[in-house]
């Protein structure tokens, strides 16, 4: 199983703590590890000689070596358990004693020691502050909580332990099963990227699910769980979605919460599917690891009900699937075999006389098309229909045909007996259409993600000595913000900018319109003046003789505007033909958790009023770049809408490539904007910039 | 209870067609009646002496008089047995028997004489097609369903029968209980409207629920629903929302399918909650059914989960709702009274080693915080706490205070008893903390809804009469389309228009030129030709001395476009300042269920590739007109954001308000699109006009 053998596998485990205590975590520990683990159990706590009938041992070092180590000490006294097994040769332990970076200053110093002494151990730790762990083919309990998980194929980590014994108490009832469970409470050491690894390594796991409420390292997350769904299906809750619960998330975990925005780009170009209530986790996570692969994605629906089978049609036009199209030779089949009364064209009504039969034969005919990858039974009680005996219809059908089957018989204590016998043959069924929908569009949704194609940063060849010297001439100035002046920085990773000079004496500016020779657009330069057309610092198609005076006006407003403000003269640039172009907008900001986060859209009331934008955790490849550009909603204006010229799109998505390469290689520059990026039919143009860097990071 | 007594609470019920034959329809109607109904039971067939021990009568003449009949004779018999029952003088009618509109032509005539036949006898006929009715005070269950519902105040009608045997008993086990349910079926009498209106005059229906596949007459369920909504919460699911599940449903009821958008706009402005998924819609109907009225809308959470609690707070954003902002007080009450772990802002977070004491300690003091306007207890199971002694708690606590509570107390069969005790007592516990929100989320938008200001249409000061012949001319050209020519039709309803003449020779194009006074736009003037810009059709800023040439060229490319074009003339109009102006587009279409869909949008890119739009069912009021120009997503442009000058939205409203009246007026309007209506900051002017007229209709 690859890694955490001895966390999920141990032979012998160590209570450090462990007491008899009533209502102590101690016992818990202790009563849930006796109840089902075969392995070795050893408890640790010098003030006993035994715990629950174990022998107890008064420290590490005196116990038998234990590949398990269970920390439950007083916060003080956690540092030296930790070490002592450190020591004995330990090398999993999970913390369960809260008081560390959760709560306060004195907490998070003594969880910065915890991790130097796992560090220099080199212990996987789990923790601190956690429920526990659970792996159910060793039958082991190490966590506190009320409840075992029953043994099935779904890994599942949470970074709230009250969510896992909220959830597996209600899991045992719906039949959700089982791998292993993981607390991983305050991430000290283990967080969300090991346990991804760890699980995709692991044979006997079909699906990781997790609660997070944040992620420590986005962009060590991206890059592994891109590697791990690209076979493993993950689904999240990421809780803190909205304002006040990302408030709620951070007072709840004492980390700072990164931007929904960026979650959201990062989990998706991650492969992680993504559920947002507790419900559509496990329904998401039952479809993933009780059902066959789909090889289409047609539907079938087969239901004795007509409102019923209208309800599902819809929620699979609100899912990734569609309705299937029967082939001629299967609604010929259908028409023979079923009474006239009958739908059979998608949905197949068997109508309300239907017994199991009727059902039977409606179901192997849809299954025998070709354009159905999946199929949905939806029933009503009727006084001819007998449950039990249409949920083993349709597990004997599912013996013959690979296609996923969800049933959806509806009512409550009428369907109990029927809803267990498929619940033991791994057939998820539903009260609710469209919770019926949720586990086979989750298949459609892991499809999509496995059939992503690689998409490696392209390394494009760029100069990134010249790159790192502009940066540090802003460095120089001992200004962190750079602008038109500093446009050399695009050009030095190949991002096309038009022919432009910054002079600091008029003379030098006609000269320079001269040599350009065309009108110009004329910009102030001064690192003080960041919104130079409001202040009339920028004049466009200026013609040759009008240059001198031009300067004098443009320095003239900005002194003007501003007494104090540093001029570092004037850019002459050559004009740009925008009539049969339009404005983008590429941008970076860097996100806490997740780094840079390219943006991009059109420019003004695009991105400004109607926040028509798309966004990328960096570095992206050239498939990413060209689904930022095709997901804005005004992308069919680069397209050529309304008999407009195409933009040059190739170029949009190397210049999105470029601006990548530029933003990983240098984490100095914190945010960047050129705007507007022109693209015209034949190549793109960067007419500004505005930066801002970081000095002590270059 | 108003409308129908004798539906609903019958004193005889009559079954025509009732029979003891095992598997029968009729049998299930009589024992169904048998089982709980007080009144008289009175079989009727030909056929038979007895059924089931009830003395059987031949014919209707010959019964008792019935207040209720329930026919279930076959299709063909149908007729004879309504008609019957109209002499006895019976006024109350539910017809089980299939095979009307649903089925072909034959039975499509066959409704229709069926609804003569209730006309001519003054009869309220339930059906064809239906499974029946149910009133629950009465013990009535006038179906043939294997459930009767329990007895509550929610009143629920749906258009499929499956739909109510499906949920009864799902709804009997989740404790969700009926006043009255009706099985509409293919509503040849009595329809959606008719319910609406006989349970809002209902003292014991508190909520009015349904699910639907369509509605039959739009305009009369938006006065009507907007009435009964005032007062009566309506939650919907009206299926068929995907194009797959339109497709669906109109093939289930053989009705044709109004658009989705028409649906949205017009259950919106009628002021139903719409629901998308059959546990929503009852989620809804719970909270709506069994909490009191919503004083603020800050929500508290109490829980002690932190997990669970920010998934609550994430469900509280995503709704109507806000998580409260305490008090002072309260933040300081919190604090003296909880351990120094848990969190006193909201959420507020007892911590895991809460007891029930603890939990109501926190519940009071928010409780008492004049922000709190609702509660949601959440709670993961813990070794010390007790789930029953928590719900006994809260509906403690709910004795002293009005404020609705929800609870969310997570878990599988540990929680079945302290939901069951919760239940009994009308507090509807969840699984899912968003599910939790939901019912609360029903309580504020119904809130919202009764909160709507009447919004009568006003009566603006027209020409209708000057509009009639303007249309009129249109029918004697025999020709449907209206253009430019017709611009005096906006002008009646007082529609500001440029000063424009239209004109046939050049001379007299000049005159009108000189007239104006300044820089003119000229338009070629043609009903064959509906795209005048893309032929070349417009000129715009002619001077006065290019207008004769100007007038030969625009009618030389009419010509060369279409030779056989008929071109009415010239259309010289005043230029109007598009400097500080926005294009926007007023519109209407007509569905064929709801009638006149007024549309708003910014011109161009917006509405065709942004589909940036607003829609609503005509006629509206001020209130939803300003609410039209707010809702799209480029409305701040219109309010002048980025240095714009605002344009006169009030201009914009009327205009909205006098479309509206216009196109109510005149049925024979089929479409009208104002494109472009400038607007200024001191006006709007409407520049072109296209509209297509049904001459039949005048």
């Amino acid at each position: 199983m690859g890694r955490f053998t001895g966390l999920f596998e141990p032979e012998r485990v160590g209570i450090v703590g462990a007491t008899d205590r009533d209502g102590s975590i101690g016992r818990a520990l202790v009563t849930n590890l006796d109840e089902h683990y075969d392995g070795e159990i050893v408890p640790i706590n010098p003030g006993r000689d035994t715990v629950l009938g174990y022998d107890c041992y008064p420290d590490v070092a005196s116990a038998p070596s234990i590949d398990l180590g269970v920390v439950v000490v007083p916060p003080p006294a956690v540092l030296d358990a930790v070490r002592d097994l450190g020591e004995a040769g330990t090398r999993n332990v999970v913390v369960i004693t809260a008081g560390f970076g959760e709560s306060g200053s004195e907490g998070a110093k003594r969880e910065r020691e915890l991790r130097a002494i796992a560090e220099e151990y080199d212990i996987d730790l789990v923790g601190p502050n956690s429920l526990g762990v659970m792996s159910t083919p060793a039958g082991l309990n190490a966590t506190f909580g009320p409840d075992i998980a029953r043994e099935g194929s779904i890994s599942f980590m949470s970074q709230s332990g009250a969510f896992i014994t909220a959830v597996l108490d209600w899991a045992n009832e719906e039949g959700i099963s089982f791998r292993h469970v993981v607390s991983v409470g305050n991430k000290a050491v283990l967080d969300e990227v090991d346990f991804l690894r760890a699980w995709d390594e692991d044979e006997g796991t079909d699906v990781i699910v997790g609660y997070l409420e944040g992620i420590e390292d986005g962009q060590a997350f991206v890059q592994a769980a891109r590697e791990v769904t690209s076979e493993t299906p993950v689904v999240l809750v990421k809780s803190g979605r909205t304002d006040a619960g990302a408030q709620a998330a951070s007072s709840h975990t004492g980390a700072i919460a990164g931007s929904e925005e960026a979650y959201r780009a990062g989990l998706d170009q991650a492969g992680v599917i993504r559920a947002s209530t507790v419900e559509e986790l496990f329904d998401y996570a039952r479809g993933l690891s009780g059902l066959s692969t789909l090889e289409s994605e047609g539907v079938a629906i087969v239901t004795n009900a007509g409102g019923p089978g209208v309800l599902t049609t819809d929620a699979v036009g609100d899912s990734s699937l569609e309705l299937a199209s029967f082939e001629d030779a299967t609604i010929g089949e259908l028409t023979d075999s079923m009474p006239e009364e009958a739908a059979v064209y998608n949905p197949i009504d068997v109508i309300g006389d239907a017994d199991v039969d009727r059902f039977r034969t409606a179901l192997e005919q849809a299954l025998a098309d070709p354009n159905v990858g999946s199929a949905i039974v939806v029933s009503a009680p009727t006084a001819v229909l007998q449950y039990e005996a249409l949920a083993e219809m349709v597990l004997d059908v599912r013996e013959s045909y690979e296609t996923p089957i969800v049933t959806c018989l509806m009512g409550g204590s009428r369907v109990d007996t029927a809803e267990g016998i498929l619940r033991d043959a791994g057939v998820p069924n539903y009260f609710d259409p469209s919770r019926a929908v949720a586990g086979l569009d989750a298949l459609a949704q892991h499809d999509e993600i496995t059939g992503r194609a690689a998409d490696d940063p392209t390394a494009y060849d760029v100069d990134r000595e010249r790159a790192r010297s502009i940066l540090e001439r802003a460095a120089d100035r001992t200004d962190n913000r750079l602008g038109v002046e500093s446009m050399d920085l695009l050009d030095a990773y190949g991002i096309p900018t038009p022919t432009s000079e910054i002079v600091d004496d008029p003379i030098r500016a006609r000269d320079v319109a001269e040599d350009i020779d065309a009108d110009v657009v004329m910009k102030i330069v001064s690192p003080d003046i960041s919104h130079k057309s409001d202040i009339g610092g920028v004049a466009v198609g200026v013609a040759v003789d009008e240059v001198e005076d031009t300067y004098e006006d443009l320095v003239a407003r900005a002194r003007n505007y501003q007494p104090t403000a540093s001029i570092l003269g004037v850019q002459i640039q050559e004009m740009v033909d925008l009539d049969a172009a339009t404005e983008t907008i590429v941008g970076m900001n860097r996100d806490p958790q997740f780094g840079p986060l390219l943006l991009f859209g059109l420019g003004g009331i695009f991105v400004e009023i109607l926040e028509d934008t798309s966004i990328r955790v960096a570095p992206i490849g050239e498939t990413e770049a060209r689904s930022m550009v095709d997901e804005i909603t005004a992308a069919p204006l680069l397209r050529g809408a309304r008999g407009r010229e195409p933009a040059d799109i190739d170029a949009i998505v190397e210049t999105l490539g470029r601006l990548s390469q530029l933003v990983t290689d240098f984490p100095a520059l914190v945010e960047l904007d050129v705007n507007p990026l022109v693209a015209g039919p034949d190549g793109v143009q960067a007419i500004d910039l505005r930066a801002t860097v970081d000095t002590e990071e270059l």
